[in-house]
């Protein structure tokens, strides 16, 4: 019998606007997409990004999730969950987070060391998602 | 300049009950994990599972979130995001979604075929967090 396995293929984000989040996440954050497609089928729209191998991240309307599978459509809440993107050191940290701010991200945590021995810095994206950019020395190969 | 590149360490989930999502996601879905540790720190008990290669899936309370992010805790929102799990074929979603019923999972979408060619189902954890189990006839090897 099939059961429930350590793998995930999508993250999905849903968004006010498709439009103004393709914009924060390909013109912004520099990330390689084909855009907006789908458009053509109800609730269709959505964008995808590559990330690394298995691992996609999708950008769908809030209220194509919401029509989909059956959930209301309630107020978005930033403390649901947060996504992390690791770098290599803390001068990378920086850098990257003065691009988010470039972009138009709100940063909520500014950048600094913690005390297990990381550094980092939390910003939210368009519509509020978190982002962790994060230097962890016990991750270094 | 480093720039953000396309790579995720982590997923982090905000739970009500650490508790209560590390009962769901070990011993309902099978997961492996050294279970909660971090309580000794302010806002340090979290919970750590191994997705595939250098994506990790952390449980963290919803409040500890706020709180060290800097956002309020507002109510849980269903329809903010997503992450799916693709399986092999139809009958892979059909046990799955068995399984996450039996571990006491809220199905809000059951299985059904999609007119793209795949089937899948989508249920909640006990926080309300989405998930897609999903066959993809278009990923086959």
């Amino acid at each position: 019998m099939v059961k429930f396995s350590n793998s995930i293929s999508y993250i999905t984000l849903g968004v006010d606007s498709l439009e103004r989040s393709l914009a924060f996440y390909r013109d912004g954050l520099g990330l390689a997409t084909k855009g907006i497609f789908g458009e053509e089928f109800n609730n269709g729209a959505v964008v995808f990004f590559d990330f690394q191998p298995g691992l996609k991240l999708a950008l769908w309307p809030r209220k194509s999730i919401s029509e989909e599978c059956g959930v209301p459509l309630g107020t978005p809440d930033s403390a649901g969950f947060m996504l992390a993107h690791n770098v290599a050191n803390e001068a990378a940290v920086d850098a990257i987070v003065q691009q988010v701010i470039n972009a138009g991200a709100t940063i909520v945590r500014p950048a600094k060391s913690f005390g297990w021995g990381g550094y980092g810095a939390v910003f939210q994206d368009p519509d509020g998602h978190l982002w962790e950019v994060v230097w962890n020395p016990h991750d270094s190969a």
